[in-house]
């Protein structure tokens, strides 16, 4: 008992009294964006009021690709696909008749990102095939360890928005579960989410590949199938909220199309909510891009974010500091 | 964030010092079982040990239905299924042809459980079809509110089994996260989770129905239609659980056949693990059966309890009492 009493004393320590003393959102400029997440947060926590929600409802959904991390100019499991599928195709020699595993292997990402989210899970799916969830993800994990983005010359894992970090850290410290809801390869996620958000495998919520359970050696075995069984994209993630998490979101944070249904489901419910997108309009110091982009598309989230009350955080404009330690 | 560490504060009040002042396990009787429980959280739980685990390893599944409450004479599901299905009977004379709807309208448990989970199963989607999974769950809810089990005459609620209940606390004050991994459906099981168990519902695992997204007055629906996509029973549970946790649990608690592949996925991990099954051998307290039961049959997990190290907790003669309040 010793040892669970003194974590349980530790992590209070940890994140109540150093938030209290000091600024909880210290990259977030003043201003409505800002302001709004700490109304939110101090209007559902406060005891007898209209807005109050008790802590076990306190749930926030967060999209990873754009809105936890750099999505651009690909996704990075696309990236791992890439090299995944290069080291196979030598044992493959039919995948030299599939155009896209050819453009893939090629590296060719515009004509692989024309195929949208299907063909990347598709190439994805074929990369982790085979193996165990298990398996996958220490092979994400091998390499985000040595992979590196080419613009900033970063681990990919370096390029979380130190924004959104303290976002996480404000909600948990106020009782809220955040859990990760994106179009991702689960496995891919959470190979890392833990280290990067401090969030939890089974708080990791993600398109998933068929498992098959068997047994070899004496022992079970679990074998992720090359198909796609769940895309948790766009209408799928209410569907991935409602199996996975059981509970309508009270916040939900997005920054592309692909988050539009989320942000409706979050928002739709009774009470108090919060719905932001993050939006992708600082060139110099990480991307600009939204209607016409291939990658994170935004725009039916823009013309309805007035009439919908959500919030449209400005990179340029909102944050003071885009990642970790600058 | 007053709240957030007052509420912790509270937590660690709660669990931390009343156990360390007196028995964690106060209806478990003195034996192998009780120690083997008490042996196990030891020892994963004391830093610097070989069999030290991390907190965020520590993942304890448990099924439900005659692991956690009373699955004898049948499952209480099945019984809110059939007063559903009576409810809606009169909508849907087709059902009149239907051999196993009939059993069921009729009440004719023993042919229901004939048909196995995939009948139980089919006859909760029948009942749930075309709701929402919150409107399952609050029907489900309302039900158990005032639905009485017929021989004790009391709530399904209070028929959970108090030893149970006390692991459940005794984990969660290690450090533990417990899920729930049942055969049952979820939205049914999520129903209770929280209120008899203290599982919130993203920890609650369970068999579910296909989700239909769509829109009715302008805001997102999600519909349960009446087709199973996937069973979390026997080879279904470790599929569940990587897919649902993502990691595998260093304790599992069953009581069924049903229970047996969770059990062995359990405990062919590396390090200190604990298969516990709970045998029903008192008729005079609850039930007695096993290998000819058609509810809860237990046999393979007899057989194999002792070359697999998993330890069978007799209801009779470990358990002082069965029920809370007793």
């Amino acid at each position: 008992m010793r040892l669970a009493r003194r974590s349980l004393a530790a992590l209070s320590l940890a994140i109540a009294p150093a938030r209290a003393q000091t600024d909880p959102l210290p990259s977030w400029r003043e201003g409505p964006r800002r302001r709004a997440i700490l109304d939110f947060v101090a209007a559902v926590t406060t005891p007898g009021t209209a807005d109050f929600v008790p802590p076990p409802e306190r749930i926030a959904t967060f999209d990873n690709d754009g809105t936890l991390w750099v999505e651009q100019p690909v996704y990075t499991q696309l990236l791992f696909a890439r090299d995944r599928l290069r080291a196979l195709a030598p044992t493959h020699p039919d995948w030299a008749q599939d155009a896209l595993l050819n453009a893939a292997l090629a590296g060719d990402m515009p004509a692989v990102l024309a195929g949208g989210s299907a063909g990347i899970l598709r190439l994805l799916g074929l990369a982790l095939g085979g193996l165990s969830p298990d398996a996958g993800r220490r092979l994400a994990a091998e390499w985000l360890a040595t992979a590196r983005d080419a613009r900033w010359g970063r681990p990919y894992t370096a390029l979380v928005y130190q924004p959104m970090l303290e976002v996480l850290a404000l909600l948990r410290a106020h009782g809220f579960k955040t859990f990760i809801v994106s179009g991702g390869g689960v496995e891919f996620v959470r190979a890392f989410s833990e280290t990067a958000y401090g969030i939890p495998p089974h708080q990791v919520v993600g398109s998933s590949f068929a498992l098959q359970p068997g047994q070899a050696d004496g022992r079970i075995t679990l074998t992720m199938e090359p198909r796609v069984d769940f895309v948790d994209d766009g209408p799928g993630k209410p569907v991935g909220i409602a199996r996975f998490i059981g509970r309508r979101p009270i916040a939900a944070f997005g920054n592309s199309d692909g988050d539009w249904h989320m942000l409706r489901y979050t928002t739709e419910g009774a009470g108090r909510r919060l719905g932001m997108i993050i939006h992708h309009d600082d060139a110099a110091r990480e991307y600009a891009y939204d209607r016409q982009s291939h990658v994170g598309r935004l725009a039916r989230g823009l013309d309805d974010a007035p009439a919908r009350g959500w919030h449209v955080a400005s990179m340029r404009q909102d944050w003071a500091h885009i990642f970790p330690g600058a």
